[in-house]
């Protein structure tokens, strides 16, 4: 099998030209200092707000769009649909970094700890204006298509503010809150990482005008993907190794978040141990390493590994799926299972 | 002259529209608690989100574009206009509730200090992007048209977003920056102000399809309208009547805000009042009744007053001479000068 890097650098001609549209975007705009914390959030200015190559970010939602695209023969115009798709994701990390109290993104200070969180807030806002404006291009070439795609993706984006409802909604909530379920957490989860990843496939099938049932196959294939993406992501901060993944060792059990790892062991707990489980996720503040370790030793012990490794490879299983009944060429979908994987490397390791 | 209560009765049947569309736009959506804190928020729902039918806010930015697009006879085109406007207009009062702390608006709750900061921050993203979403009927039977408006409404929503920058901005510097100067308060009041009262009344001209010189009129007429607004409301809080207005007495002043009033003054102050000025607005909390009264007798003592008075009859006088040159009959004119003068009650009783 290939290295991850190496086929993912298939995505390398698509974020040079998604980055330089979004670029213009932005310039096109004024040089307020608004505009330019944008362009520091993406990646293009430096802590002094000097010039920079080295983008933050994977791009793999332009880098999806424009792949199928390709793929589809309608590459020009989906790059419009690609550039909203990356404004619109990093307006709402821009946000979610508030939500989350984080000061720090791939290194950098975020707006809101660099700038202040009302500037975090407006600067969102004002991002978000952008997804919408940087789709003007193709209303403009393609009136109809374009309508058609602006639709699509309002709908999707209020989907993924759905889901953000939803992860603060069940924060907010008891772990013994009836309403916190292994299904509805899932949704949350494919609100929030598999609806934008969905929309950047599906979109290219919408652009190309290919049938309802291959657009549906790019749906299942987006969407499953970022879906798989976040379990993934939820079981390395559990059972990864550090070293590899780069994340905080049992961050999530640390600041109590109700992943789905924690929902299933609390809904499949005796009751001894669910009233464990209640009295730590209820206290105040961070979990101490004493605590940790009683919550992880009571994942290790119940079968919630394999439950969440089954809910990710099922996910994993409809992307696979949906690769196969595309009407692509077979080297084509041999570069998607390819893809898959590098963006999936826990899928190999866990499934190991 | 007809009471001003009597003469804004003309934006009811609009209201009306407005409101009713607006509904329907978020009810479209889903029965998530995110749209029922929208429906709060807009004044559909009461305070234990049971139906009620006392909106709140006037509504005079979709009900002054309804007007010219009945005056223009586009009025149909034009309600999906009023509709995003006033859906973007609560979007950005949800957003600055959380940025100025404020509890209550209208003797309600605002979204965040009933459901807390994050959901203010989401459900105003959301209400955005409804803010787009509500131009699509208008695309769909009018593509041509619906996307020329939808680019300037773009435009406006981001010179807004711009305002609000310039305004934290200022905010945070001290007094004695040079780059706070009336000129550039004036600018970004006009932007957080003027700008969406004029994109209300000069969308109404795009969709008419009206002459440039006219487009530029209603736009005049409805910026200037904004501003001088803004303007009054600001000398209200240092020398109007609280018992009139509603407001509390001089606020403005006990929360140090860098108003056009304070800033003339620190302006145009010799070195002994400019250091005492500059000690009270760099201090830390709010000024407490001596410094206010301090503030207070400094501003009584120069031509403040004056001064902003004039750059408010500047602004109306625009807005009166922009109603003398529309292409538009005798008995419209006379109405546009009755509801600019009960849009601003001030202005009389400043000016007499």
């Amino acid at each position: 099998m290939k290295k991850p890097e190496k086929v993912l650098s298939v995505f390398d001609k698509y974020t040079k030209v998604v980055d330089k549209n979004i670029k213009q975007t932005i310039d096109d705009c004024s040089d307020l200092l608004m505009y330019q914390m944008m362009s520091y959030f993406m990646g293009y200015l430096d802590d002094n707000l000097q010039k920079t190559t080295s983008y933050g970010g994977k791009r793999f939602r332009p880098g999806l769009c424009l792949l199928f695209a390709e793929y589809y023969n309608c590459f020009d115009e989906a790059i419009d649909v690609a550039t909203s798709l990356e404004i619109f994701h990093n307006f709402t990390l821009i946000h979610d970094d508030i939500a989350d109290g984080d000061e720090l993104r791939r290194g950098r200070q975020t707006v809101w700890s660099k700038w202040g969180i009302n500037h975090g807030i407006n600067t969102g806002d004002a991002q978000l204006i952008l997804a919408s404006k940087s789709l003007e291009g193709l209303l403009t070439r393609n009136p109809e298509l374009g309508i058609r795609v602006q639709k699509f993706l309002n709908q999707k984006y209020l989907e993924v503010a759905e889901g953000q409802f939803l992860d603060f909604t069940y924060s907010e909530m008891k772990i013994s809150d009836p309403s916190i379920t292994e299904n509805n957490i899932i949704d949350m989860l494919g609100r929030k990482s598999g609806v934008l990843v969905g929309a950047a496939t599906q979109s290219a099938g919408i652009i190309a005008q290919v049938s309802e049932k291959e657009q549906e196959r790019l749906w299942d294939f987006g969407y499953n993907l970022g879906l798989a993406y976040q379990l993934f992501d939820d079981m390395v901060s559990i059972w990864g190794n550090a070293d590899i993944s780069g994340k905080d060792e049992l961050r999530d059990i640390i600041d109590k978040k109700k992943t789905l790892p924690i929902i299933y062991l609390y809904n499949n707990s005796n009751k001894q141990n669910s009233k464990v489980l209640e009295r730590l996720y209820t206290k105040k503040g961070i979990l101490n390493d004493k605590e940790v370790e009683t919550v992880k030793a009571l994942l290790d012990k119940s079968d919630t590994k394999q439950f969440v490794l089954q809910r990710a490879n099922k996910a994993v299983e409809i992307v696979m799926d949906s690769i196969e009944k595309l009407s692509l060429d077979k080297n084509k979908k041999t570069k998607l299972i390819e893809i898959t994987y590098a963006l999936l490397p826990e899928a190999k390791e866990m499934i190991a």
